[in-house]
């Protein structure tokens, strides 16, 4: 049995890391549900019982195996804390992601990669995660050229308040009335943002960047061409992408789909005569990828049009942090158990 | 003064089609509007006097100079009718727009091939409009060797219907409650739906090919490579479009800015700094084609991302059509006026 603390346990990928664990019989020893000062006395319920949210503090690590950090700042100001203490921290922030001595992992595609960590794994962007996995099935067979993705993030990749603030305001439109954005920069109720996160370098926003530069280092190709546009969408929960791969082989679409079907974590939903294709409100709350809409580029001699749906609290954080936490068992990668 | 007849006009484009008659000061001497027999009888306003709507027969454009198809079979079955007496047809149905002796326009892109029309002029899909706009003003300056565009459509380009569906479900959705769809394959509202128009042949829906062929068409081009993705968001109007563009010439961001800034009929609003950048909420009943996030595409050589919107009844229907019909004055191109 392991020890677990749960940094940021009452947020929206908190709830979810504790339902994972649950679901996936992870082998819990003492758990610990740490969060900021605002939510520390709440209760929450895992396995039956009920525990009581903590302030995360430098001490909160003592004992402790995994520290599985939610997001935020938290693992820049507690991180080495964990470390130092004897914990591994999988951290769901970008704040690790691209530092060369930090392992970025998908399980399905880089699982080995865990093996080298010095303390801290990165748990990918969402959006990340949820493209690279069949990226990596089609990478194994026809190798990649170049990627040109389109995302709809749903509001819950913004958290709880997010949640709240797209109900709240689809009401008072609905009723002819107004709701000042707080979450997001402008109304999402019936409206589109191409607008995730900070702008940065060449007028592309960070969650852009994070897709181009956390899918090179999944994937151990630094060169990989790929260019990312995202956008929110007025979507309660899961991801969806419109992902347009230039293969160097030539992977027809019937191929394409036996690859992926057999490839770990993704389903295929791929039968146009039966309407069968991904759609966000019937691929959540699950934990693999979904895969439709899988076309033969019509405009290319080698590539292939795909639209991938997944839950990015679950395979795009939380499944993806506590399979991460798996591995280590695994691989007995554990700080304290070698 | 020329005499019109609106086909389809108690619809969500035939409406429309009247308001911009009106906005522009459209010469309209004698008007006329028809629809099926299902809404023949209702009454509709225009410059302040009450028309009733008839139900359309072969009989319905003698002494008529154009005849408006809003869209859907009418155009089939009477549109040999309204040229056979004397109109010009400018039809927004898909039913004539591939055929060779059917100019399809848009009249910033292609004004000259109202020209040869031979009766029939055909109003190109509202997706391939909103795109081929911006895309024309790169072609003049850079030329275009690959598009790759995901759509994201508005409920309002299925009908008024759909308008209804979208607000309705939506509050039996916030109600806990459930609201079965009718015009969608799926619940579309807090969804996503990446299926428009019926499936064709390699899987490509008919929207998709549409955007494909009719851009080639607009553009001159039968070679031009491209190839879309076609999604339904809960929005209620205009489409949004992410359209990466591989150039035959380097353009870098700012250059591009300055072109499609000077292009007709195109606004660009791009200031990351300022969170400027087009939004279907704040283009909607607005003539021009928003284009922002203008960005060179770091993924190849020369390359852009730009992240389009326009309300899809208005330049995607009603406007282009308008727009159209002034055409047809000013060439001359009338055929009881020559």
């Amino acid at each position: 049995m392991y020890n677990i603390v749960v940094v940021g346990a009452s947020g929206a990928v908190g709830q979810e890391i504790l339902k994972v664990l649950e679901e996936r019989n992870f082998p819990v020893g003492e758990l610990k549900l740490c969060a900021t000062s605002r939510s520390a006395g709440k209760q929450m319920v895992f396995r039956g019982r009920t525990y009581t949210v903590q302030e995360t503090s430098v001490d909160s690590f003592a004992g402790m195996d995994i520290a599985l950090f939610a997001g935020g700042a938290a693992s820049k100001e507690f991180g080495p804390a964990a470390v130092e203490q004897g914990c591994v921290v999988i951290d769901n922030s970008s704040n690790f992601r691209l530092d060369p001595s930090v392992p970025l992992v998908v399980p399905e595609v880089n699982p080995e990669d865990v093996k080298w960590h010095q303390g801290i794994i990165a748990n990918p962007n969402c959006s990340t995660i949820i493209m690279v996995v069949p990226l990596k099935a089609i990478k194994d067979v026809a190798g990649i050229k170049r990627v040109v993705v389109s995302t709809y993030q749903a509001v819950s990749g913004a958290g709880m308040e997010a949640i709240e603030e797209l109900t709240a305001q689809t009401r008072a439109v609905l009723d002819g009335g107004d709701y000042p954005p707080k979450v997001f920069p402008y109304q999402i109720a019936f409206n589109l943002i191409p607008h995730i996160d900070v702008f940065q370098e060449m007028d592309y926003t960070k969650e852009e960047w994070k897709m181009v530069k956390e899918t090179r280092k999944i994937l151990h190709d630094d060169q990989l061409a790929i260019t990312a546009t995202t956008v929110r969408v007025p979507v309660y929960r899961s991801h969806s992408e419109s992902v347009n791969v230039e293969t160097i082989e030539k992977l027809t679409a019937q191929k394409a789909r036996e690859v992926l079907a057999g490839f770990p974590g993704v389903v295929v939903l791929d039968n146009p005569a039966r309407k069968e294709y991904p759609m966000p409100l019937f691929c959540s709350h699950r934990d693999e990828v979904f895969v439709g809409r899988i076309r033969e580029d019509n405009s290319i001699e080698r590539g292939l049009n795909l639209w991938v749906v997944a839950d990015q609290l679950r395979k795009g954080a939380a499944t993806n942090a506590v399979q991460i936490a798996e591995l280590l068992i695994k691989y007995r990668c554990l700080r304290g158990r070698q």
